[in-house]
């Protein structure tokens, strides 16, 4: 049975301990909701303030050049590229999520009607994130394709002959359940479809390797893992055997060749610049920019894989301090085997529980400075309590004092009291 | 002739004087070039501060309701649609112009599949922005469309049975020439078109009125006369009886009806949410709100016709000054007719000064301290100087001084100097 002493003697071993120091967390909050919006790096408010006052403010116009501006895409997409198997100069951080999965799938489609012209299916997951399946969906009216939604374990079977792309998220954003990259990619591959993955919960959590994967695009964002703050904006890559074969839709001024040549017809500049489209919001991408010397000092403790063997040895305490402090209270919804599930772990009230407690509980837990996330259920799926656990700033005995809360609420039934049953509407 | 001391008693007669005081601009600096980027607002430093270390830092994820971050698009947006003729609901502040505008283009296309399908061609101008172009070009070649560039004087004889949408901008980026918009928009209607407008050197500059012209689509960016900040998220109008009509194709999760019921099907939010796509860049966007209380100041000292009235003033005299103290140097490319043009006064050197010199003038003004902005010629239109007029923060003796300058820029012939004439790329 581990004990909070335990807890603290793994702390004490844990060499990626420092890292906390680097963020900026309210007093007395275990922050379990990293895989919403990661915690604020103190490196990030004075960076924005030189961004606002000095580059901005006294720099005014000539920052485009003086201060970086317009490289500012390409330059945090290289920092990020190491994190995800890519190279520099395959990345660029721009845009939104869905924006960006608009520019992966209209390419991927491109590329299929070239090469597979019989080719219109879009198969993803009923379970994926809706705006990826919105987006696809969208597309797919434009287009004249389809889009087939199937369960988990159907992906080998779905993979007909009528299918143009594969779209996936890597690790689920209820379940937290992670996809076997390689292999899916093989599979995809081998039954003549492309691959597009959304890594908004892989990204800074998990090991990714897109290139030893054969993949073939990826989006994601930057405000969960990687702590780039609300809203800040998203990624993509295109691996290098497509990015130079089709232009994408939303071929703004800067993915062209010459930018400022202001000519009148589109010419698409080289490499993933063409994936870029209009003028990016400087001062949130810069406040991702100064997240990111977050994974620099990472990096130098061990970078992705000790970041990846420290969230594991956090999800697997609080299913473990979970299954001994509420026994048979809960139903573990994400996958136990740790290959399987990426750095969070989602909890399904059982009958011993009150149905419909789910929302209560989480607003217990908050109450108690204990941040989670509740994700209702429906017809095909049950409520669940998702907990992120975040390496970079949570520590073993973060995580059994978050148990020791969870279990309070459960022993003292305040889940039942009026103030935490009313609900609102939560990102 | 106007003197500086004429000009310092218009400055102590303009309502609008004390605005200059809510901007923070370096010292010694005339800045003519809030037509690119617009100054600092000084409530912005302030409050991205509060929204980085309070909202975010401290707030975390549940800032995403008590600090109301997913309703600032449409927040900002209200703030925005008094300044361009449109009423509360109607505008969203997301995502950049060139993306707006894919937004704009696709759902004038679907619906003039809809009431005349066999309308297949977007009119524009050779001369409009190249992004608007790329993005109409891009939106062709999906769609099997054909894009039909015209000049100026063309637009009326353009309007022939197979134009779908007549796409142009307001206020001509390079010679800050203004179209009429009630006029065109109706030479459109009775032709059959759709007309969509960019308002990106017109909102904040200019008085705009998309309702009562009977517009049909608007978008535009918000970091040039509305000082937004680099790369502030751009917006969108589109008018209610076209709002509900059809999707537009980056149907991501903030323009469902339901973003947080999660539903693996679209249902588009009705109104202008259903033209937001994904998660917005929300430090960059509490900048461009707090930059809007400046029109709020604007607003009680006459609104947008005072600010119209000061913009001709100054640009009014700055043409006067430099036909005075430069006579035979410059062409003016603006038109004289104030009714006909924005806030911008554009200059070619003539034959008087050595062919090529319009950059070196322009990094001579810059040195000293009078911030403009040169844009190269090609075979079909000439260098030019280009020289923005915010009514905001210019005074009449500022004008007065920057003219002064480029006199001495012309007298000195410091043009010539090697230093004035290594160009970099500018945006």
């Amino acid at each position: 049975m581990t004990t909070l002493e335990d807890c603290r003697a793994r702390d004490a071993a844990d060499p990626l301990a420092p890292l906390r120091e680097l963020f900026d967390l309210p007093a007395g909050v275990i922050y379990l909701d990293g895989n919403s919006l990661g915690a604020l790096p103190r490196s990030v408010p004075a960076r924005i303030a030189r961004v606002v006052a000095g580059q901005w403010g006294q720099g005014l116009i000539q920052s485009w050049n003086a201060a970086g501006w317009f490289e500012l895409p390409r330059r945090v997409g290289d920092r990020i590229a190491p994190l995800i198997g890519a190279r520099a100069g395959e990345v660029v951080a721009a845009d939104t999520t869905s924006v960006n999965l608009y520019k992966a799938l209209s390419a991927a489609l491109n590329i299929a009607a070239q090469d597979a012209p019989g080719r219109r299916v879009i198969v993803s997951e009923r379970s994926n994130f809706p705006t990826d399946l919105y987006i696809a969906e969208a597309l797919c009216k434009e287009r004249g394709c389809t889009l087939k939604l199937i369960e988990p374990h159907e992906v080998a079977a779905s993979l007909t002959a009528d299918v143009a792309v594969l779209m996936l998220t890597h690790v689920n954003y209820r379940t937290g359940a992670m996809h076997d990259m390689a292999a899916l990619g093989s599979a995809a591959h081998a039954a003549g479809a492309l691959v597009v993955w959304d890594l908004c919960h892989s990204v800074g959590a998990v090991p990714v390797d897109l290139n030893g994967a054969g993949s073939d695009f990826a989006v994601g964002c930057s405000y969960k893992y990687l702590n780039g703050g609300p809203g800040a904006p998203a990624f993509i890559w295109v691996h290098a055997r497509h990015v130079d074969r089709c232009w994408q839709p939303l071929a703004g001024w800067w993915g062209h060749a010459e930018p400022f040549a202001f000519t009148p017809g589109y010419q698409p500049a080289t490499g993933i610049t063409r994936y870029q489209c209009g003028t990016q919001p400087i001062i949130s991408l810069s406040a991702l920019d100064a997240a990111l010397d977050v994974f620099d000092a990472a990096e130098a403790l061990g970078g992705m894989a000790a970041l990846r063997a420290k969230s594991l040895a956090l999800t697997g305490l609080f299913i473990e301090l979970v299954e001994q402090f509420c026994p048979g209270q809960f139903t573990l919804v994400t996958p136990r085997k740790p290959a399987r599930r990426g750095s969070q772990v989602c909890l399904t009230p059982t009958g011993l529980l009150p149905a419909g407690s789910g929302y209560a509980i989480c607003q217990a837990l908050i109450a108690r400075g204990v941040i989670g996330d509740f994700r209702a259920g429906d017809t095909r799926q049950p409520d669940i309590l998702r907990l992120g656990f975040t390496p970079l700033y949570l520590s073993h005995a973060d995580v059994f004092n978050a148990a020791v809360q969870l279990r309070e609420v459960i022993r003292s039934r305040e889940y039942a009291e009026p103030r935490f049953n009313q609900r609102q509407a939560v990102t």
